[in-house]
């Protein structure tokens, strides 16, 4: 029998419904973690590969090691991006915003691929963004 | 007499001193606004351009108009990018990631740039990272 928010992971990251979590930011929030939005792009291909949390813990460990490192906010914990999965990210350079409240991290992927998820290859995917909303329902796109 | 405020802006997006606001998510949290982040992309050269927050309104909007609408969190109200500007941008495709909780926008700049702030040619620029972390002081980079 399929746990429940098992099924419902795979009808979130697999389906063809939107069902955006509109929560998520009110939820990072009420973690009590102050966190900023990172923007994750290859520095090579210029893809956009996923959208994570730091904080300053993660951003320090981040420049130290030069491999990109988040908050998770779904466990409230310094997150080495690829830790267990071995897909580490290498940090080539750090932007700031304007307004000095988000970052983005040009990197190059030492591993498969960026996203937690597994293509029909079996392998992480390149980027997280692999689904496209058209016509109200989000369709595969290919990864170049 | 400069204003406080404007004073505290100019640093923060044209010094070189590292300030970042890692209360912005909890700040975005107390406006009670169900927002996501959006990650904005030129659908061309692949360049990120800015990072912005969208609610169900926004998106809504923005699927209707082609238009790049956002949920503007320090005024609480919806945004459509450029509107007293002119800096639209044209939506050319919308990405939704594995987790459904952050949002891709590809886009075709229609004016001069993205970010509110302008360059040394006074121009606004195309994109709001125009500055790099290196030994923990901010340098102004070529956008390509």
């Amino acid at each position: 029998m399929t746990e429940p928010n098992i099924a419902r992971a795979r009808d979130l990251e697999e389906g063809a419904i939107l069902h955006l979590d509109f929560t998520k930011l009110v939820k990072v929030a009420q973690t009590g973690a102050d966190v900023l939005p990172v923007v994750v792009q290859d520095a090579d291909s210029l893809e956009v590969l996923i959208l994570a949390y730091a904080n300053e813990i993660a951003l320090q460990k981040t420049i130290e090691t030069g491999i990109a490192s988040f908050w998770s906010t779904s466990r409230n914990r310094l997150w080495v991006k690829g830790e267990t999965s071995g897909d580490t990210l290498e940090v080539v350079d750090i932007r700031v915003n304007c307004e000095q409240n988000s970052l983005l991290f040009l990197v190059r992927p030492q591993g498969e691929g960026a996203c937690h998820t597994k293509g029909c290859d079996g392998k992480a995917r390149r980027s997280c963004y692999y689904r496209s909303l058209r016509n109200g329902q989000l369709q595969p796109i290919e990864l170049r």
